[in-house]
Formats: structure tokens, sequence, C-alpha cells
């Protein structure tokens, strides 16, 4: 898969927007050049830059062609709708998509290459399709084997989903690299893994060995690294998602916490459009609540917090950190808008300390 | 399912034994009367009773002949090997077992009936094979409908697997039952769907839908009940199962947990063969444990101690009980060995006060 690279038409019909298509944004973020085209028939005639603030001059276009006109060889499915489910809707674009012998590639946890239609148009027509959400075959139960690595292993965690974790974690690990140090990224979602070429989707595999599937990524990070970055998923107060981000906290035996916050956030996201639910405690307390729940398994400390601030002009935006900073008395800073220095510092230090 | 009656030849080949073989234990415990017998060639020629001091004359045998002449219908898979795979060596047994026509129950997480060999043979004879572990196929994304019941809702929580959580509910619903309260159990693993007939082993769904599973079962054992005893799974200290229990109680919202503790136990369970890893705290640091995770989405209490003190002779066993009892100051009991009356008060006592 990494030696893959594909030129993509990104779909996100209907849900393109800084907070609705997560998935599209980050691959956006992360490999601009390889996008030709988004497709969103409500935003058709705009650029990526106009809808998200980013991603230049890339078109937001309202039909295939003109991706295929720009020379995209892939499909990528670009959001997540709760529950990870195939919109019916989609199906007739997905097989136009093998028709012109476009691979696709989708995190959902629907897999596409097992829809009878669409795997046998895939298979009829020797078109690759890439369901990143598909867990291997065999996962341990974890034993405990992360603990024992000689790298020093971070994980983020989060108030809440879609606040920044895989973001976080990827600017660091670029930020550490930039110094020299061996650092690498963990990809545990289907996000990280499009734009890493590797990893596993924890919220995919079987409940079991979500543990299991958090250790094993972690011994395979720090084969050549000494910093190992592990990308959280979820959050211990999302009610829905709870259970996925435990598991990866005790599966990853984590010397470290760095913890994600949206500043603006007050409840755990609007969710199933139930309106607020879960409302987010102080981050003093998020972070006494992610040492307390690791404690038992094997302690651990949050080192840092990285604040997004996407929807803050800027000085509200240094004032918000400023804030997070005093009130956790923890190194913060909001690594896409104002770098990741404080926390390449502080992962520094503390790594040092641990030696 | 419910309507099917099986006699059951129980596979516990060489694990048989009081901590070891689990869900045979279980199923002995609650349908003695519909065991013909156990296989387990390191125990053949004993009884049950011997190995587990329950159970009976129920003989354990050293093939399947003599399960056959006393007329088993179907075979129960009766061990959860860590991460529920088949052993290479029982393909025979099961084999076997088809070849004459018996239907397998199995718990695993492997699936009997996708096992090509075992699989085909099954439809070759027309002979059914129920994996319980299977989840449904379509699982929401929890959104909060189990805090909505008008149910009183219980959990069982734990300091560890294998303490008694099940057979803490199984007790307790028998006992409010004998009062005349509608009262239900709400099964979440193999073993109790063996024994209700219904349920899903909330270990073997995606990890996205634990909570949404939950919830699910929640909402169907409150349809005719005014009390809904949901059996809990592993523990929240616990390395390997953690997530689960967690999104266990999230999903479950329960408006009270009772917390199961084997009164001896020191160490998470000696666990894949490493030797003690992580320690059980205090029972009152557990309680706060389980608490303070449930607070942020919805608060709970736990109201009484569920005691299994099999291990102890009985002058030491009720100074277990009344020890757990003072420290925790809640109402305790060892549920198989002193009854459920302690927890019925607290119950029904609880339940009409949230009227």
């Amino acid at each position: 898969m990494a030696a893959a690279r594909p030129r993509f038409l990104i779909i996100a019909d209907g849900e393109f927007g800084p907070l609705t298509s997560k998935t599209a944004n980050s691959c956006i973020r992360y490999f601009p050049e390889r996008v030709v085209a988004v497709l969103d028939r409500s935003h058709a005639g705009q650029t990526v830059q106009d809808v998200l603030g980013f991603g230049g001059s890339i078109p937001v276009v309202d039909d295939f062609e003109p991706g295929l006109t720009r020379g995209a060889t892939a499909v990528l499915v670009g959001i997540a709708p709760p529950g990870g489910r195939l919109p019916p809707e989609w199906r007739a674009w997905l097989k136009r998509a093998l028709v012109h012998r476009l691979e696709i590639w989708s995190g959902l946890h629907t897999f596409i290459g097992d829809d009878p239609e669409l795997g046998a148009l895939a298979r009829e027509r020797g078109v690759r399709i890439l369901d990143v959400r598909k867990p291997p075959a065999e996962l341990p139960i974890a034993d405990g084997r992360a603990a024992e690595v000689d790298a020093y292993v971070i994980l983020s965690v989060g108030t809440d989903c879609n606040v920044g974790k895989m973001t976080a974690q990827l600017e660091l690990r670029d930020a550490l690299v930039r110094r020299g140090h061996r650092a690498s990224f963990v990809a545990t979602g289907q996000t990280g893994i499009f734009i890493e070429g590797w990893g596993i989707a924890v919220d995919a595999v079987v409940a079991d060995f979500i543990a299991g599937a958090a250790e094993q990524l972690v011994v395979q990070g720090a084969a050549d690294a000494d910093i190992v970055l592990v990308e959280g998923q979820g959050s211990l107060i999302h009610p829905g998602y709870s259970g996925v981000t435990l598991g990866l906290l005790h599966g990853a035996c984590p010397d470290a916490l760095i913890l994600c916050h949206q500043a603006t956030r007050e409840y755990i996201g609007d969710y199933h459009g139930r309106g607020p639910w879960v409302r987010i405690p102080p981050l003093a307390e998020v972070v006494e609540l992610y040492e307390r729940a690791a404690a038992p398994v094997r302690p651990t400390r949050v080192i840092g917090i990285a604040l997004n601030t996407f929807d803050l002009d800027e000085t509200r935006a240094r004032a918000a950190v400023a804030r997070a900073s005093e009130d956790t008395r923890l190194p913060t800073t909001d690594p896409v808008r104002f770098g990741s220095e404080p926390l390449v510092e502080a992962v520094v230090r503390e790594a040092l300390a641990t030696r």
C-alpha cells in the first residue's frame, strides 16, 4: 500500500466542510498534491480553500467527469458517517468509478469489497478496492508487550472525537524528525492509514482485540524509532466510543499522553442529532480522568495539551492556549496554527528523563 | 433458539476445573438436567461433583461414545480460551460430532460454521452449528436510548474476569422473580446466551458498536420488566478487556451497579501465563473507579457487592463478606453460598427510591 501513489477524486457529497468531512480534510491537509478534485454537488464551483480555509485551488466539482479529466486514478471515500455505513445513494457513484477503472479507497465500516455488486464489478474489471478499516485476520489479546518496547511511547487522547488527535501526532512526528529524532507515527484510524500507508483501524476490530491491536501496532512502530506517537481514538467520556479509547490506552501502555481539545467545544459533538448530552469537564479534570483510568494497568501522565483553535481569531486563539496552559499547568499549543515546539520540548525532556 | 432443548455433551478436554472451564461450569450450574456428560480425558472416570464441587453424578468421559449412548443431541464447546480461538486438536472431535449428527453450540470467537471443512460438513449432514458469539448484522452506535427506559437497570461489574458477574445477576433475577418482581436478565456473553436463549456477546461485536449493542439489549430487556439485570463483562482494570467493560457501562446507562469480586484474588487472573501483572486495588477504590468512569456520561452508584468465596471454608467466607461490607459500607453477600437477599433488598429499596 505504501508504494501506491494514486491521484484522488475525493467523494464528500453534501458533507464537505470544516467539521463534517474529517477524512477528506485530513487527506487534503497531508497530501494536497495527490488530490485532483472533491466531489460535492452542494459546493460545486468553489475551491477547497473557499470551503475549508486551506487546500488551495483544488476544485470542488459536481460530477465524476471533471475528476477524470484531471487525471484521477482513484476515488477516496472522504466522509465517515456515524457507524461508518455506506449511504445507499453513493452506490451509483462507486459503480461509475469502477466502470471507469478507478481504485476505491474506503474507510467505512461497511467493506465495499464485500458488497456483492461492487465487489463483483471490481473483480470483473480487475480494479482494486482498498477497505482500510478491514482488520487483520489474526490479532492477539493484549498481554503487556507494548510496555516492554525501548521506545518512548506517547498516545494522544481527547475530550471528544474530531478534535485533532491524529493531526497533533502527525505534526509532532514531523517536528521531531526535523530536529533529528527517530520518531514514528502509528495510525489507528482510517485517515491515518490513508496518510501513512499502514496501521489498523482499532475501532473496526472485534471488541476483545482492541488492546491487542494497539499493542501490536506499538511494537511495530517501535521497531525503527526511539519515539512512537500513537494516534488516539474517541474519548473516555464519549458514550459511543469510550470502549475503543480505553482499550487503546491499556493496550498501548504509553509512557505519556497528549490531551487534545477543541477550545470552543463545550459538549461531546452534537451526536446523532440529539443535541447536547455529555458536557466536557474542565481540562484539568479530563487530565485526571485519563491518568486514573490508566493507573491500575500502567501509570502514565499527560505531558502537554494540543488545542484546536481553528474557529477563533488569532487573539482569542492565543488567549485560549494561555488559559488551557494555566488551567492544567502543562505546555500547550495549537500545533497547526502555532507549531508543535512546546510539545516537542516536553516530549524530549520527558523521554530523556526516563532513560 | 429458546425453543431448543438439546441434551449436551460438553467438551472441556484437558481444561475441566473450577477456574478453567467457565462456560462449561455455568451451563452445568444452570441446566444440569440437560448435560449428559463432560468430555475431558484428564478427569475421565470422575463425576462432575468430584471436579467442581457441584453438578452431581454427571460423568466425565474420555470419548464421544459414552456421551452418545447417554442420548446427547448436541455438543457444547465448554471452554473459552484467551482470544476464543478453536484449538486445532479439537477439530477432530467436532467433525466426529457432525458425522454423528450432533448439533454444535459454540461461544468461540472463531465461528465454527464459517470453517470451510466443518461448515461444509454441517450443511451436507443438515446439522445446525450455533455460533452464539456471532453478532447481529446491524448494530447502532449508542445514542443514549438505554437511559430512557422506564425499568430500573442494574449492571454487574467486576474486579476481574471470571469472578461471578453473570452468576450474581442470574441469582438476583431468580430471587427477585420469587418475590414477585418483573425482573429480566440480559445476557452479554456466550454462556449467558446459552442459558437464556437470547443476547449479544458484546466482546465479539466490532469495537465501535460495543455501547450500541449494550443499549439495544437494555431496551429489549426492559420491554417486559421493571428491573433489568445486565450481565457485565471484563473489568475496567483488565488490560485485555477494559474497552468492552467501559463500552458496556456507557452504553447500558445503568441506574445502579453491583460490584463482583473473588475474595481471595489479589491480581488480575494469571493472564496468558505471564504471572501477576495488575494488582486489584482495595474494593472501595474499585467502587470509586467505576463511579468516576460512568459519571461524565451518566452518574450511577455501586449499591452492593457480590463476593465469590468458593475457595474459602464457611468461617473464612463469612469473615470475607463482613470485611467487604465494612470496607465499602455496602450490602454484601456471596449469592451462590449465602443467597441474594442483601442484594435483593438493596435493589428494591433503590428502585423504589427512584420512582
